[in-house]
């Protein structure tokens, strides 16, 4: 008999490998795994909902394991965060979910943001949570080229060389831009929603982005670099330091008791 | 013939003794007199609109120097970053100003902002960027009892034993207050504006807005704190690392020019 639980976890990715365990270098998913390792003999293993690679942050990342014995949520969730310190990962909720449940084939919608700092002087306050781009950015023309590739598509030309998914077709659900204009700098947030993404999907697309928003490409550029269907009509691709997995969707929700 | 530059600095306080210049220890005033020096053979001197604390941010401090030899305002811009790397501190503008101009004087507004979050999971994502309180606090309680500070009052109660000003009154002319509802935490941020400030009062009124917000004081027992002009009265001073100099406003504005 086994207790299967649903964990959200933030953490900042500048310091690590990605999420995925690795033989030799540190990740996200063995700081975890480390710590529910102190709390059950059986070394449980997280199945996570994104892998998201090396420098890249989650504000509500989502995985799941099964343990040997049964915990209280909220007392599991303190127990992994006592163990988890000093690292910048904090479990944000714990919810005890049923033998079905799988953080990774049972979300129905992914959201990730971008964040893109626009102006000329460095960025003293937080330097690794977002891409600092100098030259002034046309975030309308950003806009217009980013709505092209809304819905079904063949994305080869928006995937790593190293994607291992079987298809490249993936349905771009829902795409939308927030600005937040500062008196010397603009903050640009994108975020995309789609039930997966393709490996480097998010960081391929906003690195073509920025050149459309340099005024490099046009937005109309967007749609025939995506129907070249071909890996070198990409735009250079974004740093991973703005991009954030924002959000898992689950229905029925795990968390969704109020937490607060 | 001396020209007079203002300057908008933004920086990070965490690893700095605050911003006024010491015998023994970094502060970011001598980090950006270090940088004006190898452009100024005069060793120019600042002077900051606001005194920030050990572990303050700044948003938009501004302070003015009087160099020997011209130069233009982008330029000199540029050069300060240049010599500055990799500081966590970043001149976002420069304007030349006349020689009556003088940032601490000048001002006739200063806005501090002060952030909070609120939740039970550890901080993973810039943990030096706010003030992580863990027990459930009452927003709504601690508006009501920051409202009561409004307007010219003695804030002998809300200042340090160390405050060289002359006099303990001061017009507290704005407080608002920004709540961000996320899923696991609600991030809650207030803003003051005065003319001027005393040593520690945006930070001592919020560890006694949190003291309403915990439910500890009533929001009425911040206007009898108030009334007290006593220090002892008190709340315990909130920690530095939420607290953000987030603008001085002069009339006109040195840095009016659109920079993006």
């Amino acid at each position: 008999m086994m207790y299967r639980y649903a964990l959200c976890i933030e953490y900042c990715g500048t310091d690590y490998c990605g999420w995925q365990r690795q033989a030799n270098a540190p990740t996200v998913q063995q700081e975890v795994e480390a710590a529910l390792a102190r709390l059950d003999k059986s070394s449980p293993t997280l199945t996570g909902a994104g892998r998201t690679d090396s420098g890249v942050h989650a504000a509500r990342q989502v995985a799941h394991c099964s343990l040997a014995r049964h915990w209280d949520p909220f007392r599991l969730c303190e127990a992994l965060n006592a163990h988890l310190r000093p690292a910048p990962i904090a479990v944000l909720e714990v919810a005890q979910v049923d033998h079905l449940f799988s953080a990774r084939r049972s979300a129905v919608m992914r959201e990730y943001r971008y964040r893109l700092i626009n102006r000329r002087a460095p960025l003293a306050l937080e330097p690794n949570s977002a891409w600092h781009v100098r030259p002034k950015l046309d975030h309308d023309a950003m806009l217009t080229g980013v709505k092209l590739l809304l819905g079904k598509h063949d994305f080869t030309t928006f995937r790593s060389a190293h994607c291992q998914a079987l298809s490249p077709r993936r349905t771009l659900d829902e795409v939308f831009l927030e600005v937040y204009r500062l008196p010397s700098s603009t903050e640009i947030t994108f975020t995309f929603r789609a039930r997966s993404f393709l490996h480097r999907q998010v960081r391929s697309i906003m690195g073509t982005l920025v050149q459309v928003g340099l005024g490099n490409w046009r937005p109309e550029d967007v749609k025939i670099a995506l129907e070249a269907r071909d890996r070198t009509a990409c735009g250079p691709v974004a740093p991973a330091r703005g991009l954030y997995l924002w959000q898992v969707y689950y229905v029925p929700d795990p968390f969704s008791r109020e937490s607060q």
